[in-house]
């Protein structure tokens, strides 16, 4: 399985992805998901991949091969133009892989999500779809996520807000979105690749790759599991009464 | 769907249930699943049920009548027996209905928490599978889920310890995983039922049903929200550097 995460706030964007694969419960491998491309003060783009590694890597080299011919991302004038190149690629790959899966049974599954920003708009994120449709973030539903999210889904419904959370903190959220899901769930390791994208940077200055003994993850880990159990103790006692049935006459004696 | 869970500490249990029901998109109701049987001074029981509701009303049904009949769960002697006359009901529903069902292409689905104390005994709690098989908690898994139980996981994962939890801070923790459930789902909803049960009572004097209105949650929910986010804002900033890529020759200038 997978866990991947774009958070789009005021500031910018903030990109996370889990580095665990498996082929089975005993076949299980580290690859990267997040992928980057820069053109320095012109354009931004970071795509986290989850479903087949053998079709996001194939999806992947397509995206880059057009990107370093010039074409692709690489002339996208739009961050939706953006998203629709990656959704071709996806289409590609569906026309030369589709019918060999299907015949043995397995899903065409490949899910993408494409961050960044193009001179001229706002940083933006999309969720692409493995028939190649996008799905825009919005104001309102500012984060999006692939793969084994709902362990880690809850922090950040109560915590992320656009037009509030400043990008440092839209980082701590998803560490600890991370956090949650690591926790609770092995298919998802590290190492966690952490990139945060100051809107109008176009460059990638912010980026960490968080390894399973980081100390500072260990750190912030054990911060936050204790302050977690102090603001759980913290709250007030839950006032409790008798079960009706205790007082009813459906309780034998 | 639905959300049940049990949580077994050295202070006894807590038993927490939603109420929604859905057959399919817009078809959703009200219905309790959680069931109570009491002979006071001797034995408590409680079942939480999930999976189809016509399952499990018949499961129900049988569970009840033979307890007032003086049977089943009247008669066992320990908490694994009582899962037993749970799990052999479930087998008698599945003989009435499994076939017709698979015909149809439904699946035989019905899962069922029972959590309790017989005199003599610890309280423990139990899973019954589909199957009519018991599945224990543990001092090392002292919680079990039913239903959609990603969303609140992670909390109990971090609270959640048989030896020193106590059951006040067990009941804060399973209110804390349900809101954190119906936040992210909407499949999940009130009324809540919450139940305590303190080891050695064999009573139900601990209990509450939360509207969804209900004024102690709101203050709950709102003081947690904050508590949150304050945590996380205290927490260090992560410490970030330039992408690999920002400084390497991948870079299209």
């Amino acid at each position: 399985m997978t866990y991947c995460l774009s958070i789009m706030t005021h500031e910018g964007l903030v990109m996370a992805s889990d580095s665990r694969t498996n082929a089975g419960f005993d076949d299980l491998n580290v690859a990267r998901k997040m992928h980057t491309f820069v053109q320095p003060g012109e354009r931004v783009f970071v795509v986290l991949t989850s479903g087949s590694l053998s079709l996001s890597q194939s999806v992947m080299n397509l995206v880059r091969a057009s990107f370093n011919a010039g074409e692709g991302l690489a002339q996208a004038q739009s961050m939706y133009e953006a998203a629709r190149e990656v959704g071709q690629a996806v289409r590609q790959v569906s026309d030369m892989d589709r019918a060999a899966l299907e015949r043995d049974s397995y899903n065409f599954n490949v899910h993408l999500l494409l961050g960044g920003q193009v001179r001229g708009e706002e940083p933006r994120s999309f969720l692409i779809y493995p028939q190649g449709n996008p799905l825009s973030s919005t104001e309102d539903s500012p984060f999006l996520q692939l793969g084994e999210y709902k362990y880690g889904r809850p922090i950040l419904d109560r915590g992320i807000v656009y037009n509030s959370t400043s990008l440092k903190v839209a980082a701590k959220y998803a560490l600890l979105s991370f956090d949650a899901t690591m926790r609770s769930n092995v298919t998802v390791g590290p190492p966690i690749e952490l990139l945060m994208y100051q809107k109008d940077s176009f460059h990638l200055d912010n980026y960490r790759r968080f390894y399973g003994a980081d100390a500072e993850l260990s750190v912030i880990h054990a911060l936050w599991e204790r302050s977690l159990r102090h603001a759980v103790e913290d709250l007030p006692d839950i006032h409790m009464e008798p079960h009706p049935e205790a007082v009813s006459q459906t309780v034998l004696v």
